[in-house]
C-alpha cells in the first residue's frame, strides 16, 4: 500500500470538475426565463450532438479498422515473402532482422509522437476517461490534439506488432469527440463555432463525454449497451447505437457486402451457436475454477506491472529513454514471435483453414505453422480463431509455449509510452490458456461432447479480463453482447465475479492501480464501510477564508494570489463581520472572481450606489473552462482599492452539511449531487469548514482499518 | 388533463416510503460499531438474497407456464374435438357455446379471487411496482397473499383465453418474492424467521425489490440487461441472470433436452438471423414511419382505456359487477374469435407448418384454417408465429381482420379485475399489423428480397408496444436481447422512439395514465422545466409541528392524534423556545414517536436525569413496517404527564434547504437522496417550512405551463 517516490506525482495538479457551479445568480436567472420551447430546442440539441458524437466515433473507429487492416497486411505480406524466400535459401535471420527492425521503426513513431507531443495519449485512456466522469480532470484529457496522436498512436502500436489492442482508446476517442463537440469550439483549432453555447459547463460536458465514452464502447465491441454502469439515459444509449451502427454500415460497405451489417464492433466474438456449444450445470464448477485461474494470473500480471510502473516513475521518465524502451519492446515482440515460429513444430493442414498469412516455414507442401497464425496476425484475429477454430487445430505445447510468452510480452508493454489498450492482449492470454485448458479437460474426458475447446477459450479469456480489470457488470454485457448470446451470460458473469474476488484478495484492478499510483484524489461510489465514526468536522478543511458580500478588490487578488491557500471557492457570510461570526449568504467561485477581475466589475469606494452589472452569464461561458490565472491579470494600485459586489455573482444557496454529519452521509451527499465544494456549518448556520473532493477521497478501506492516502492536489 | 369524479380515489392512502429514515442516533451508532468482518456477513447475505430471489422468480415464472401450456392444451384439444365433430355432422353453435362458457367460467374463477380476495393483484402491476419503486406503497402491494392471487390469477386468465400476456405479473411476481425474502419473515403466514434483519428498512426493502422486478423481466423475456433502466447494479443483474437459469433449466429439462438451454424466458422471440433478414439504411425511414402508426394506435388505445377506466371507476366498483365484465369480456373473447374463423377462408397447407393445434374446419383435407392458428394459441405463441412464419403463411384480410378485433378485445381487457398483463397482446396487435404492412410492402414492390413479412412484424410489435407504454431505453434493450441479435438494435431503437414522441403528442402512457388516474404522488426524474421560479418557500408545506427536545408525552400522543394534520415528520428545534425561534437541532418520524409510546420509554416529570434508554435498534426494526396506528396505543392519564426524551432517536442531522433554493433544486436533493421529509429553514438556521413528496410531485408540466395536480395523501 506504501508508494514510495512518488513526490513527483503528488506535485502534479489536476483538475476538479464542478458540476454545480452553474448555480450563480445569472444563470439563476437565465433558468427563470426558459419556457417550454427554449427548453425543447436545447432538448433537439442534445441529441443532435449526441447523433454527431456517435457518427463521428464510429467513423474514427473505421477508420483505424482499416488503416490497421491494410498496413499491417503490408508489413505481414513483406515479412511473409521475405520468410517464404529464405526458408528455402537459409539465412532466416536477415528476416527476423527485417522484422523486428520494421516493428521498432513503427512504434518508434508511435512513440515519439506520444512522447514528445502529448503524453496524454499513452496507454488505453480509460483510467484517465475514469477519472474524467468521476470528477477529475487530467490536463489536455479531452483536447483534439490528445485525439490525433492517440487514434495515430494506437495505428501504429498496432501495426507495429506491440502485444496491445485498438479498443481501449477508442473509449478515450470517444470521449474527446463528444467533449468537442458539445462545446461547439476547438482551443486547439482556435475555432469557435459559437453553437451549442448552452452546454458549456462541467455538468453538461461530463454527460456527452460518458455518451462519447459509451459510443467508443460500442464501436469497440459491438455492444451499445455495454457501458450500462448504472448511469445509462436515453441519449447515451442512443449514441452508442448510433456509432456502432456507422461503424457497421461503413466497414459492410468496405467489405462490400452493405446487406449483411456484420461488423457491428472493431472486434466480433463470432457467433456462439447453442446447438454446437451449449453448456451444462455440471460444468459451472469448472467455469468457476477458471475464474479463480483468472484471478490469480491477472493479480499476477498486475503485481509484475505495478514493480514495472514503479521502475518507470522512478528511471525512465524522459521522454527519449521511453521512445527506446518502446522500440526494445518491439523488437523483442518481433523476436519472441520469430523463434518461437522457428522452433515450433506445429504443423496443420492449410486445407479448410481460414488463416490469413499462412506461413508454411518448415511444415510440409500444404500445411502451415499453428503458432504462427498467434502471432503473425493482428491479436483481434487471433482470438477470435482460438474462440472459433475446430478442436485439433492447435498443438497443447504451442498453446502453452504461446500465453507464457504473450503473458510477459503484455505486462512489459502496458505502460509503454505508445498509444493501446491491454483488453484484447488479455482476451487473448485468457484464450490461449483457456483454450489449452478444454484440450486438457477433452483429453481427461476421453473427447466428450460437451469439452469443445472454443467454449474454454471464451470463459479464459473472460477469467483473464476479469481477473486483471476487475470489472464484472459492464464486462458481463460487454461480452453477452459481443458473443451474441444471451445463455452465456451467466457462466461469463460467474466467472467475471470469481475472478474479480479473487484478484482483488491479492491486489488492486489495473486501472485503479494506475489511478492510484498517479494520486488521483478519485472518489468511490461509497464511503468506507468502517468510517461512520468520523463526522464532517473532522474531515473538513478548516479555517475557510470567507469573503464579504462587498469586498475590497486588492483583497480579492490577494486572496486568489496567496499560493499557500489555493481555495477554489468562497463562503460569503450574511453580515461584514466575518466568518463564524454570523449565518452563511452564499459562495463564489475561484474561476467566478477570476472572471469578475477580468472584467473589472468593480466601483468607487465613494459610490457603491452606481454599482451596474456589465457582466452576462455570456462572460463566463466564454470563459469556460480554461479560465486564466489569476497571475495573467493587471490590477492597477487604484482599482485595489476599488470594491466588488458579489451578491449578484454568487451561488445564493449552497448546499450545507451540519458539521456532526457523518463522513458517509457527507459522502453521499456529494456523490449524489456532484459537488465541488460542500460548506460546513453549525446548528446556528455559520461555517466552520469545508470539505473538498481531496478531504473524502483520502480515506480508503485497507488491510488494517481506515488509512489516509496523500493525494496531489485539485 | 382534468380528471373528473376521482374524489373516492383522491381519499385512498398511499405510504410513502422513507430511504432516509434510518439516520436516528440508534442505527447511527450501530453503523459505527460495523467492522470489516460484520459489513463482509452483510454482503454476503445480500447476494444470498439475491440468488435466492433470482431462482424463486424463475421457479414460479416456470410453474405459470407449465401449468398455462397444460391447462390451455387441455382446453384447446377439447374445444379442437367438439369443433371437428360438429363440423362434419352441423351444429357449430354448440362448440361456440362449449368454448364461451369454458373461457368464461375459468375467468370467473380468476376474477373472484381477485375482485373478493386482493383486490391489488388485479392487472400486470407494473404501475404498482413504478411507483413502490418512485418511493409510493400502495397498501398489500408486496405481500404473499397477493403474490399467491396473482399467480392464480393469470394462470387462470390465460387460460380463459382473454387477451392478455403472462410477462407483465411477472414483474409484480418477482417485486413480492423478493420483498418477502429479504425481510426473512412473513406477515401473512405469522412466521419471522429472524434472519436478515439488518435489511429491515425502506432503503434496502427497495433496492431488493428492484432487484425481485428485474428477476421478473428477465424470467418474462429472457433479458437479463433489460431493466437497464439507469439503477442496475451488480446484485441486481446477478438476481436476473440467476432468474433466467434456473427457468432455462428447468423449462429445458421439462421439454427433454436439458443440454440447449433454448427458453431463457416466458416468450422467446425467436432467433433472427442476418443472413435472412437483414435490413439496409433506406429501410429505416419505413420503420420510422411504422413508428408513427404505432405512436397514433397506442394513442388511441390508451384514449379508449382511458374513457373505459373512467366509466369503471364510476359504475363498476363493486366486486360483483367485475366478475360480470370479466365473465363477459371472456364470453364476447371466445365468440369473436369463434365467428372470425368460421367467416374467415384463409386454408393453408399443413404439411411443413409448426401449428399446434391445427384447425381443420372447412377447409380441404391436409390444410388448415389461418386464423384459427392466432385466436386457437396462447398469444405468446401467435406472436413468435407471426414474426416468424414463412411469407404466405397469412391472408392479408385474415391479418387485418384480426388486428381491428384483437386491438379492441385487448383494449377492453385491460382494467378489468383480472391478473394479466397488456405486453404481449400489444406485441400480438403490432406483429399483426406489422406482418400486413410487411405483405403490402411485398406486394408494392413486387417481392423483393428485403421485404420479408417477419421483419416488420418485429417492427410492428415494437411500434405497438411503444405507443401503448412508451418506455424507450429499457424496451429497446428487452426487445434487442429477446430477438438474440445486436443488429436490430437500432431500427428497434428508432421505433421505440419515434412512437413516444408521437404518442405523447396525444395522450400519456399507458402506464403513466393509470398512476395519475389513482393520484399517486409520483416524482419524475426532474422538476419540470418551467419550475425554476418556485422557491421551496412557495412549494413548502407550513406552518410546521415542532416538538421539542424532551417533550411532555400528551403533547405527543395530541399532535399524533390531531387528524387534520397527519403530519409524519417532526422537527426538533435546538432550543425549548418553540420554532421559528432558534436552529434545528434534529428530525423525528412519527413511526419512531409510534414505537417510543408503545414501549412507554417515558420519564417521570420530577427526576430527568434518571432517564434510562431500553429501547434498542431491534425494537424498532420489529415493529417496521406496520407501525400500528396511534389510536391503538392506550396512555393513560397519568403517563400523560409523563416527559418523553427524544433526542436518542431522532435523526440528529437531517437533510434542510435555505427557503430560496428553487424547485429544481429542491427537487434534486429529494430525489438524488431518496427523502421524505425536506425541512426548510432561512439563513438563521430556524425551521420555516417542510417539504414532502405531495409538495413536489402536484407540480406538473402541462400544456399552457405549470399546472398542480390533486394528489391522494401519503
Amino acid at each position: 500500500n506504501e508508494i514510495p517516490h512518488n513526490e513527483k506525482l503528488l506535485s502534479l495538479k489536476y483538475e476538479s470538475l464542478d458540476y454545480d457551479n452553474s448555480e450563480n445568480q445569472l444563470f439563476l436567472e437565465e433558468e427563470r426565463r426558459i419556457n417550454h420551447t427554449a427548453f425543447r430546442t436545447v432538448e433537439i440539441k442534445r441529441w443532435v450532438i449526441c447523433a454527431m458524437i456517435g457518427i463521428l466515433t464510429g467513423l474514427v473507429a473505421c477508420f483505424i479498422d482499416i488503416v490497421v487492416e491494410n498496413l499491417a497486411g503490408l508489413k505481414y505480406r513483406v515479412v511473409k515473402d521475405n520468410i517464404d524466400k529464405f526458408t528455402e535459401k537459409g539465412g532466416l535471420s536477415f528476416s527476423l532482422l527485417l522484422w523486428a527492425t520494421l516493428n521498432a521503426s513503427v512504434v518508434m513513431v508511435g512513440s515519439v509522437i506520444v512522447a514528445f507531443i502529448e503524453p496524454v495519449a499513452a496507454g488505453s485512456g480509460i483510467p484517465q476517461i475514469k477519472c474524467y466522469l468521476n470528477g477529475v480532470k487530467i490536463p489536455h484529457v479531452v483536447r483534439l490534439k490528445t485525439l490525433v496522436i492517440k487514434v495515430c498512436g494506437v495505428i501504429l502500436s498496432v501495426v507495429g506488432g506491440l502485444a496491445v489492442g485498438k479498443e481501449g482508446p477508442m473509449i478515450h476517442s470517444g470521449a474527446v469527440i463528444a467533449a468537442g463537440i458539445s462545446q461547439g469550439r476547438s482551443t486547439s483549432l482556435k475555432r469557435d463555432f459559437k453553437i451549442f453555447e448552452y452546454f458549456r459547463r462541467d455538468t453538461e460536458k461530463r454527460d456527452f463525454v460518458s455518451a462519447g465514452a459509451a459510443a467508443g464502447v460500442s464501436a469497440a465491441f459491438g455492444a451499445p449497451v455495454g457501458t450500462c454502469v448504472g448511469s445509462l439515459t436515453l441519449s447515451t444509449f442512443f449514441a452508442s447505437m448510433i456509432s456502432t451502427f456507422t461503424l457497421n454500415s461503413v466497414l459492410s460497405v468496405y467489405h462490400g457486402n452493405a446487406w449483411d451489417l456484420s461488423s457491428p464492433g472493431l472486434i466480433n466474438f463470432g457467433r456462439f451457436d447453442n446447438e454446437k456449444m451449449g453448456y451444462t450445470i455440471q460444468e459451472i464448477p469448472i467455469f468457476i475454477f477458471m475464474g479463480v485461474v483468472g484471478g490469480i494470473l491477472g493479480a499476477l500480471f498486475n503485481a509484475l506491472n505495478y514493480w514495472l510502473t514503479m521502475f518507470r516513475i522512478r528511471y525512465i521518465h524522459r521522454p527519449c529513454l521511453q521512445v527506446v524502451e518502446a522500440m526494445l519492446v518491439a523488437a523483442v515482440t518481433a523476436t519472441v514471435g520469430f523463434v518461437m515460429i522457428y522452433c515450433s513444430r506445429d504443423c496443420q493442414p492449410i486445407q479448410g483453414s481460414t488463416v490469413a498469412y499462412p506461413l508454411q516455414l518448415f511444415c510440409a507442401d500444404g500445411e502451415y505453422n499453428s503458432m504462427a497464425t498467434t502471432f503473425f496476425n493482428t491479436p483481434e484475429k487471433s482470438v477470435v480463431n482460438l474462440f472459433h477454430d475446430a478442436p485439433g487445430s492447435y498443438n497443447p505445447m504451442t498453446l502453452g509455449m504461446f500465453t507464457l510468452m504473450y503473458f510477459f510480452l503484455a505486462c512489459w508493454t502496458y505502460g509503454l509510452t505508445v498509444s493501446a489498450g491491454v483488453f484484447i492482449p488479455s482476451l487473448l492470454i485468457g484464450a490461449a490458456w483457456g483454450r489449452l485448458f478444454g484440450i486438457s479437460l477433452s483429453y481427461l474426458t476421453k473427447g466428450s461432447i460437451w469439452a469443445d475447446p472454443g467454449k474454454y477459450a471464451l470463459m479464459g479469456a473472460a477469467a483473464q479480463l476479469g481477473g486483471i480489470v476487475r470489472m464484472t457488470l459492464s464486462l458481463t454485457v460487454i461480452m453477452m453482447e459481443a458473443t451474441g448470446n444471451v445463455t452465456y451470460g451467466f457462466p461469463i458473469m460467474l466467472v467475471l465475479m470469481t475472478a474479480k474476488i479473487v484478484g482483488d484478495y491479492f491486489v488492486e484492478g489495473l486501472y485503479d492501480m494506475h489511478i492510484q499510483l498517479q494520486s488521483v484524489p478519485f472518489l468511490h461510489w461509497e464511503a468506507p464501510v468502517t468510517s461512520h465514526s468520523l463526522t464532517a468536522r473532522e474531515v473538513m478543511s478548516a479555517p475557510v477564508t470567507c469573503l464579504r458580500r462587498i469586498e475590497r478588490v486588492g483583497t480579492v487578488v490577494d486572496i486568489l494570489s496567496n499560493t499557500s491557500s489555493n481555495h477554489n471557492g468562497f463562503p460569503v457570510p450574511l453580515v461584514r463581520a466575518g466568518c463564524g461570526v454570523a449565518g452563511l449568504r452564499g459562495l463564489i467561485l475561484r474561476s467566478q472572481l477570476i472572471v469578475l477581475l477580468k472584467h473589472k466589475v468593480f466601483v468607487e469606494r465613494a459610490n457603491l450606489s452606481l454599482v451596474q452589472r456589465r457582466l452576462k452569464l455570456k462572460d463566463f461561458r466564454d470563459a469556460y473552462p480554461r479560465f486564466p490565472p489569476i497571475q495573467s491579470i493587471h490590477v492597477s494600485q487604484d482599482e485595489r482599492e476599488c470594491m466588488i459586489d458579489l451578491s449578484e455573482f454568487m451561488n445564493p444557496s449552497p448546499y450545507t452539511v451540519p458539521q456532526e454529519a457523518s463522513l458517509p452521509r457527507v459522502f453521499k451527499l456529494f456523490r449524489a449531487l456532484g459537488l465541488r465544494h460542500l460548506v460546513v456549518v453549525n446548528n446556528r448556520n455559520e461555517v466552520v469548514g469545508m470539505v473538498t473532493r481531496k478531504d473524502l477521497a483520502r480515506y480508503r478501506l485497507g488491510k488494517e482499518g481506515l488509512e489516509e492516502l496523500s493525494l496531489a492536489q485539485t
